[in-house]
């Protein structure tokens, strides 16, 4: 099943659409939070009539298991270059099982290229430099950790950023690498969604006795549509305490351009 | 008039909030966004029974204007350690001026103490290192630039850092220093979220010909209630193009705890 085909949404009446959560996009009974951000950031591109998220927040509530699944949209500006709705997405039941608010738009189709960023503005915006796919680990799905999830997307990791999986964890609280989806699927901009949250936490790279981080809150700004068939990802936890962490993300396209940045507010349970 | 007064809301009925934005809180005359997302989070707080932000996101979608405004808020999600609503700020006509996702719940008393994250998860967490305050350069209000609004936030810059008030920019992105609030009001957990967006943007710091950066969007994630008078502040822009930047943030508190990490997205307007 392709990302596109497990994330389509029909559109039901004015701002209600329906939706079936596959089985198999999960970790640990939990679908991925990515996955649903795209699921109903799509509904809220159905109802305003546009092509493309530039910032998504979402809120989530509780795990999402498969099933059928409806989202409700409700638009608060239609506006020329910006427009911005409330989704929440709801249950057979019809509990509550996230609410996101977006600004959705059109995007350039190519990356912001960092290198145009002038130097002597003191910005620092350059690509994370990783060795080529090929010369990378690819995270393979198991029945229990990596998690079936893994079968949805590809994910080639440098070799010490995947130290994890060998239970030899890099030391530092970064997960990087290069995210593709399966049989060259094509990418859009909800594509960038589903990156933001696919790989696995960074804490898993540090010594901290952390095996899951249910995600609070996830929002990824896109500053454009991905070219190429490849992104280039950079997450990294800085802050761990008080129960809560956090993971930054970069995502680039293959050529170097910057696409999206996101941050997430995780739980850290009590272990 | 304190912060808390000008940022109080008064309910009229179930999920209905009324306020008044006073003349003054304004930066050419729009009304700072950092105060408009701590009075709509005033609402939220009261109408859901909580104390304290844990993440808040608004998208703002025009100049908000002094005088009478109303806070919808629709709780989503009522629950034992967070609670969830959506709020929208109206202006006396009706139209929609901003909109906001909040979660809440209650908050620790004091901040995230970067020096607990062990050395070993090679986590970097130590918060900004800044002249004293009077050794510091005070911003003052101004008719113009500086802006009215810094007639109720106390800001003082390193040298420096206020080099751009001299028309001599640091030529880094970046913009850090004291926050506090007049006459020693006490700090709370909504005046975090004033923080997050009183300094000056980073880029006036740089060369590039950027005047005025709109708000997009703005999410602040709260850990901690701040103790003490002052918080230490960290902002800085790495990505400007495609009409687009960010502003990193990073509140602390006197004793350098960490209190909030916030992100926002402005619009560069074409010059």
């Amino acid at each position: 099943m392709t990302f596109a085909d497990a994330a389509a949404v029909r559109r039901e009446s004015d701002g209600v659409y329906l939706a079936h959560v596959p089985p198999g996009w999960d970790i640990a009974g939990a679908t991925n939070g990515g996955y649903l951000m795209a699921l109903v950031t799509r509904a809220v591109l159905a109802e305003t009539g546009t092509c493309d998220p530039v910032t998504v927040t979402t809120h989530f509530f509780r795990p999402v298991r498969p099933g059928p699944v409806r989202v409700q949209v409700r638009p608060l500006r239609i506006g020329g270059r910006l427009s911005t709705a409330t989704a929440t997405l709801l249950d057979a039941q019809g509990a509550v099982l996230l609410a996101a608010l977006a600004t959705v738009g059109e995007l350039p189709d190519m990356g912001l290229d960092g290198s145009t960023a002038p130097e002597s503005a003191g910005l620092s915006a350059a690509a994370p430099d990783l060795d080529p796919p090929e010369r990378c680990v690819l995270v393979e799905p198991t029945d229990t950790f990596p998690p079936p999830f893994m079968a949805h997307v590809r994910l080639h990791l440098p070799f010490d950023v995947a130290g994890f999986t060998r239970g030899q964890p890099s030391g530092r609280a970064q997960m990087r690498g290069w995210f593709a989806l399966p049989d060259d699927e094509p990418l859009d901009s909800l594509v960038v969604l589903l990156a933001a949250d696919a790989f696995p936490p960074p804490v898993f790279n540090t010594a901290l006795p952390i095996g899951w981080t249910p995600t609070v809150e996830l929002t990824v700004q896109v500053r454009a549509r991905p070219a190429g068939s490849r992104l280039r990802c950079d997450f990294v936890t800085r802050f761990v305490g008080r129960g809560f962490l956090e993971a930054d993300g970069e995502i680039w396209d293959e050529a170097g351009g910057l696409l999206a940045l996101s941050r997430q507010l995780a739980l850290v349970p009590r272990g």
